[in-house]
C-alpha cells in the first residue's frame, strides 16, 4: 500500500492497534523505497524522510509508528549508493514486519511459563500480548482461571472475556472496582501496554496503575506483556507520553447539563509496581527500559528526519 | 406503623436505606409498646422481644436495624413495672428517632469544617452522610469541587452527581478506574459506610478500599461519614459483616454463556487507611470503634433477645 | 493453697503458664483473706498486701500475676469493716478465677467465627488461646488447615502440631524461616501473646514480629488471641516489658568456644501490624489497649501495695 | 491576677507557653469566682462565662486555654447555689493548677523509663515535656546522648542544647536536614506537641512530621511528650488546628524583593507515625485521643459558654 | 576428568557447590575437546554438544552448569576448522576456570570496602562469596562483628559460625526467628545466592527473603554476594528457577504420623529489597540482571545445543 | 594552564565546582600532552600518568576529576606512536571539554519538558543542572513556580532563589523543615547531585534524602539533574563516596563549650526514591547507573594509572 493510502487509513482508524500501524508503516516505506527517484543517498534520505514525516503525522501519539520508521531507516545514511540504500530499506522493512509478527507469539511462549496449574490470573482491558500468554498456557495444557475487569468506559474487558471463552479458558468478569476485593486470591496479574517510557513507567488503559498498586499491596506479581516497539524512544529526551482525553459520551450518555466529565484513556504505572515486562526478547525489569531503547532503536528520531 | 407492616415493607424494600430502616424499626417497637398485653416486665420483655425478632429477620444484613432495637431496649429490664417499661420503651424510641434525624445534619456541620475554599474532594458511590458534608460546606459559602466516581455496576455515582448539581456544587464525573489518575489533585476523600466493624474496618460500596489505598499512596486524607448506628456490635463477638453478592445482570446483561460473573456489593477498608470517621458525636479514629460500640450500644444483642 | 506454698511452686515453675499463675495467685489471696488477723480495714490491706508482695516477687516478669492481684484488691479500700473486706476479697477471687476459666473458651468462640471453610491459617509457637480458636472452629464443623512453625529454639511448635493432630485438625509443620514462602497461601495468622503493652505492642515468642511483618506485606490478617489479663498495666507508667534472654544451650549444645550466642525469648510486634486482638471481651484494635487496661484493671499497682 | 490583667498579659505575650497560659487562666477565673456578684447559679454561669470569653479571645489558637476553662467550669451548672458554685469553681481552679504543675514531672518519670543506658535520642525544637523526660533519665543516673536539631527559623534547638548541657547531658547539635543522616544511629525520638487533634494528629514545630516519617522509615520509635491539656476538644467537632504563618524576616532578613517567603510555624504528624504519646496519665496510643478528650474535658465548649 | 566420570560425580554429589560444578563441567568439556573425532565444525558442535547435554542432565537445577557450557561454546560456531574449534574450546575452558577461581577473591575485595570498623553485619546460611567479603575485611584489619542465623533445618549457619571463628572474626549465633529482634543494631546484611533471575529476583536459602524484608523495614542495606555465573539465562525466556522441596526428616525426625511437613530449600527475594549485588565485575543493582546475562552469556542456551 | 598551576588552583579552591574542575583537568592534560618528552607510547603513558596522578590528589573526593582523566586517556594505550598518542590525547581533551559545555544545556532541554504550565516545583540547595532545567522551561514560555529550601548550614538555597529571581522565575523560599508541609502542593522535585554510585544512590547536599522520602510519601516525582561525569566509577569496585564533615562554625558560631556539632555535607538518596536521573544522554532510571558507567567510562581507573 502506498504512503498516501496508508496515511489515510491510519487517520481514519481503518488501520489501528499498535502492531498493525507499525507494520503498515514499514510496508508503506518499503513500497516507497522501491520507487525512489533520488539520485544520491542524501536525496534518498530526504525523499523517504518526507514519507516518514507524513506517516508520523497520521497518528502522533502512536509509539509503534516512529519505532517502525527507526527500524526501516537503520543504517541508511551509511549506504554508499541509492541502490544499496533501496536494498537496505526493503530489507529493514521486511525484517521488522517479520519480527513484529513473531513477537506476540514469543511473548506468549515466554510469559506462559509463569502460569501454573490452578493459578488465578487477573487482567485488565484487552491486550493481544496478554492474551497470547493465556493462549500459550492453554495450549500447553495448563488449567487456570482468568479474572477480567470490564474496563469502563468502553468495556473492552468484555472482548477479553469473549476471546478467552472462545479459547476454552475459564473466565470470570468483575467490575473494575472489585480488583482489590479479589486480589488476595490471585496468583498473578498480566496486562498489556500502550507505551513504556525511558524510566520504565507503563502507559496503559485507565485503571491499570491502581490495579498494580493493589497487586503490590497483596504481594501479587504484576507483569506487563509488550512488544519492544511499545518502548518510547522520545521519552529518553524528556518527551511526555500524551494521555488522550476521550469523548464524555463514553462515560455518560445524556448526562445532566452541569455535570462535567473527565475521561482520560490511560494512566501511568510507576516501574516500582512492575515485577517483569514480558517482551519478545525476554523478561526484563522495567528499569532496563533505557537499555532496551538504546539496543533496539538508538536514542533519537531527530537523527533520522 | 405496626410491626407486621414494617417487616413487610422492609422485606419488599419499600423501606430502605440504613436510616429509614432504623427509624421504622424504632417506630414499630414504639407502637407495639403502646399495646403490650404483658402483665409483668418479664412478659413485656418477651412480648416486645418477639417483635424485635421479627424485625431483625426482615433484613438480616442491615446493621442499623439491630442497633435501633438495642437503643429501644436500653434499660427496659431494669424497669419496675409494665407501665414504667412502656413509658421507657416509648421514650427510647422517640429519642432514637429524634437523634437519628439530627445525626446527618450534625455530621454535615462537623465534616464541612474540613473543606476549604478551592478544595477538590473525591467521593465514591452515593452516601447521604457524605452529601450532608458537601451541602453544609456549600451552605457556609465555600467554593469547592467534587469528583464523583460512577460506582459501577449500578451507577449510584450518577445520583450523587445529580444531587450535587441540584445543590449548585461543581461536580466532575469520572470512571471508577480513574481514581488514581486524579488523586494527586485531590485535597480530601469523603465516602459513606454501610457498616463499621469492631476494629474499625469499614464496609462500603465495592471499590471504596482501593480508593482508600490510592489516597494513602498520595497522602490524601480519607474520611468516612457515618452515623454511629452504622457501627456493628456483633462484630465485637467475631461476627463477620456479610458481603452480599448481587445479580450478575447488574454487571453484564446478556453475557456470553461461559463467562462467569462475580458481583460483590461491598468491600472492607482497613482502619489504617482511614484518617477520620465523621460521626454525629464527632470526628474519631477508626481504632476507637470498640469504644463507640460500648458507649452507644453495649456489646451484645444476646442480652436483649 | 497457701501463699507460701504458691510462691514456692511458682518459683520452681511447678505452676507455670499465664493462666495457671493468675488463678493460683487469686486462690492464695482468697485463702489468706479467710484467715486475716487484722482488726481494721487498714491493717487488712497491709496484711493481704504483704502476701501480694511475696507473690509478685515469685515471678516478676509474669504480667498475669499483678493483674490477678489487682482484680482481688478491687474495691477493698472502700470496704467498711474487716468482715466486709474479707467477703469482697473472697468474692473478687472467685470471680476472677471463674472468669479466667471461661475466658479461653470465649476467645475460642469469638475468634473461630473468623475461620472459614477451606482456610489456611498460620500460627507460631504454642498458644492456648490460639488453640482454643482452632478447636472451636473444628467443633463447629469447619474444614481448615493450620500451618505451624517449629518455633526454635525450644520447638514449641511441635507441641502445637501434636495438639492439633489430636483434635483432628490438619496441620503442616514448617521451619520458622519458611513463613514468607507460604504466606501468600494463608488466609489468616493467629498467634498468642505473653503480654500486651499500653500502646498495643504485643510481646510474644521470638519470631512473632517478623511473621506479622510478612503477613502485612502480603495483606493477610494478623490476629492475636489473648485474655485481658495479658495486658500490662505497668506499661502505662512507662515500664518496659522485660525480654528474657535464655540459656545458650537451647540454641546450640556444645557450641565452639568462641561463638557467642544471643537467645532472647520474646520480641515486640508493633500495633500497626496487628489487625485484631481477640479477647474474652471481644475483638478489639490493639490501639484500644489503654482503654482495656483502664476498664479492667485501673491504671496503677502502686495504689494497691 | 484579675481577668483583665491576665488577658492583657497573654495578649502582650508576657504570659506565654501552653502551661503558663493555662494556669494563669485558671487563676484569673478563680479570682473572678471569689468576687462574683450573681444571685443565681444561672447568673453566675453567665458572669464567669463572660470572663472566660474574654480570656478565650486573648489567644484564640492556644489549645491549653479553653481546656483550663473547661476544667474550671466542670460541674458548675449542676451546683445548687451561688455559694456552692463559687466553692466548686475555686476548687476546680486549684486542682487544675496543682495537676498541671505535677504533669510535667510525671511525664518525665514515665517517659524516662524508655531511655536506656547508651541510647541516642533525637529531639526537635524546644519542648519542656521532652526535656523533663531527659532530666528524669539523667537523675536516674542513665548515660545517654541527645541529638538536637537546630529548629530553623528561630533556632529553638539551641535553647534545648543549652538546657541539656546545663543538666550535664551529652548533646550534639545538627541541622534540621541531617535528621535522616543520623536516624539509623538513634534509639528513640522524643518531641513535644503544641496541640493534639481528635484523631491523634500532632501539631508541633515545623519539621516534626518529616522527622517522624524518617524515624518510621528506619524503625525508630517516635514519642510525643505532652500534657493532656494539649489535646484539642474542638477538633472533635471538626475544627482545624490553625497553623500560624510567621514573619518572613525570621527566615531571611533583607531578602531580595521578588523572593516570596512562606513561614508556617507548625506541621501535623499523622497518628500512624506516632508510637506513643507520653502524658501525665500514662503512655497512650495517639488513636486514643478521642477517649482522652472525652474523659478529661467532655466534648464541647459550647455547653460552657 | 572425562565427561562420563564428571556426570557421575555430579549426580552422586561428590562434586557439589555452584563453583565446583561449573569448573568440573568446563574441565570435562576441555578434555572432550582434545579428543574430538569430528571432521567438520558442524560435527564438532554436535559431538561436544552431546557431552554438554549429558552434563546438563546431571544436575538440572544448578544454574552454574549451563553457564559454564555457554562460556565454553562461546564463538565455536564461527570457527573455520576443527583445529580452530578445538583450540578455542580449550582456551574458553581454561579462561572460564581461571576467572571462576578469582571471582570469589574479587567479590571479597569489592564487598569488604563496605564494611567499616565497628560494624555489625548479619548473614544467613553459609555462602562462600559472603564469607570471602568477611575474610577480606578481616585481612584489611577491620574490627567488626558478624551475626549468623542458624539456618534451619540443616544448621548451615553453624558452619558459617565455625568458619568465622577460625578466621578470628567475632561471631554471634542467633535463631532464624531473631533476625528482626537484632536488625536495628545491624549496619549491613550480606547473604549469598543460589541463582539470580532475569528481573533481579534472588533465589537463596529459605528465610533469606524475610530477612531482606526485615532489613528494609529498618533501613539496613541488604547485599547479595554472587559470582556472575549465578545469574540464570533461562529465566530471561520465562523459565522459573525451581524450588527444591527437601526431605521432611530434615525438619522433624520421628514426627507424629498425621503431621504433614513442607520443606522448601529456597525462597525468592524480590529485587526491590536488594540494595546491591556484589559480583566479580563490581557492585550492581539487581535490576541490571538482564544486562549482566546478556553481556556474560548471551541470552539463549537453545542456540548452543 | 599547566598541570602544576591547575593542581594549585584546585587545591586552593580557586577552581571549584564539578564542571570547572573536570574541564581544567582535561585542559591541563592537553597542555601536558603537547609537551611530552617521552620517546615511546609506554613512556608517554607514564609521563602523562604522573600528571594525572598529581591532579587526582588535588581533590580526592571530586568524582568529576577522575572521570575527566578517564576520558582523556581513552584509547591512548592502543596508539602506535608518541605522535599518535599526543594527537589522540589532545582530541580526547577537546572533545570532553566541548561535551561538558553542552551537557548542562542538554539537561535543561530534556528536563524542562517535564515542567508544565502551572506547576509547582521544589528544589533543594544550589544545582547548576537543576537551574538549567528551570531556565529552559522559562525560555520555552512556561509559567511555573519554584519552592526553594534554604539549605542550612550554608544557605545555598538563597543563591538559588536569587538566580531564579534574576531569570524572572517565581520563587518561594522555605526552611528545610517545611518540605513536608508543602509537598502535597508540589508537582515535581528537581535536585542536583554531587556524585552517583554504581547502584544508583545519589550523594547530594545534606537533606536531599529526606526530601526524596517526603516526595515519595506524597507520590510526587523526584528528579535528579546530573551530567554523566557525576557518576562514580570507583563505586563499582566497592569504594564508598566519602561524606565530608564540615566546620562546626557553619552550624553554630560561638556555640556553648559542651555542645558537640556534627556537620555532614552530603547524604545518600537510595535509588528507589529517584524516579528519573536527567542527564545529557537522556532520562534514565537510577538503576541504570552501572550501565552508564560502563558505557561512558569503562569500569576501572587502575587500568589507566
Amino acid at each position: 500500500m502506498k504512503v498516501e493510502k496508508t496515511v489515510e487509513k491510519i487517520e481514519k482508524m481503518e488501520i489501528r492497534g499498535a502492531s498493525d500501524i507499525a507494520r503498515a508503516t514499514a510496508e508503506a516505506l518499503k513500497q516507497k523505497s522501491k520507487k525512489l527517484e533520488a539520485n544520491s543517498v542524501e536525496d534518498a534520505i530526504s525523499e523517504l524522510g518526507d514519507s516518514a514525516d507524513r506517516l508520523l503525522k497520521s497518528r502522533p501519539t502512536a509509539v509503534s509508528l516512529p519505532n517502525a520508521i527507526r527500524k526501516v531507516f537503520n543504517g541508511l545514511k551509511e549506504t554508499g549508493s541509492v541502490e544499496e540504500f533501496r536494498e537496505l530499506a526493503i530489507q529493514n522493512s521486511d525484517e521488522f514486519i517479520e519480527k513484529s509478527k513473531v513477537a506476540k507469539q514469543k511473548i506468549g511462549e515466554i510469559g506462559s511459563k509463569r502460569i501454573k496449574d490452578g493459578d488465578k490470573v487477573l487482567t485488565h482491558c484487552n491486550s493481544e500480548a496478554a492474551l497470547s500468554i493465556f493462549k500459550s498456557a492453554k495450549d500447553e495444557g495448563k488449567e487456570f482461571e482468568v479474572f477480567s475487569t470490564e474496563a469502563r468506559p468502553r468495556y473492552q474487558g468484555r472482548i477479553t472475556a469473549q476471546d478467552l471463552v472462545n479459547e476454552g479458558i475459564s473466565v470470570t468478569q468483575i467490575v473494575d472496582s472489585a480488583a482489590r476485593f479479589f486480589m488476595n486470591e490471585m496468583d498473578l496479574v498480566v496486562v498489556g501496554a500502550d507505551a513504556i517510557g525511558a524510566n520504565g513507567a507503563v502507559a496503559n488503559k485507565i485503571g491499570t496503575s491502581q490495579i498494580a498498586l493493589v497487586a503490590k499491596e497483596a504481594r501479587v506479581d504484576f507483569y506487563v506483556a509488550a512488544e519492544t516497539y511499545k518502548f518510547s524512544p522520545s521519552t529518553v529526551l524528556g518527551e511526555l507520553i500524551e494521555i488522550e482525553e476521550r469523548d464524555e459520551e463514553e462515560v455518560w450518555e445524556n448526562k445532566p447539563d452541569d455535570v462535567e466529565i473527565r475521561n482520560p484513556a490511560f494512566d501511568f504505572t510507576p516501574p516500582r509496581y512492575v515485577d517483569n515486562i514480558c517482551t519478545e526478547i525476554g523478561l526484563i525489569s522495567p528499569h532496563m527500559a533505557y537499555h532496551v531503547l538504546k539496543e533496539e532503536f538508538g536514542l533519537g528520531l531527530q537523527d533520522v528526519l
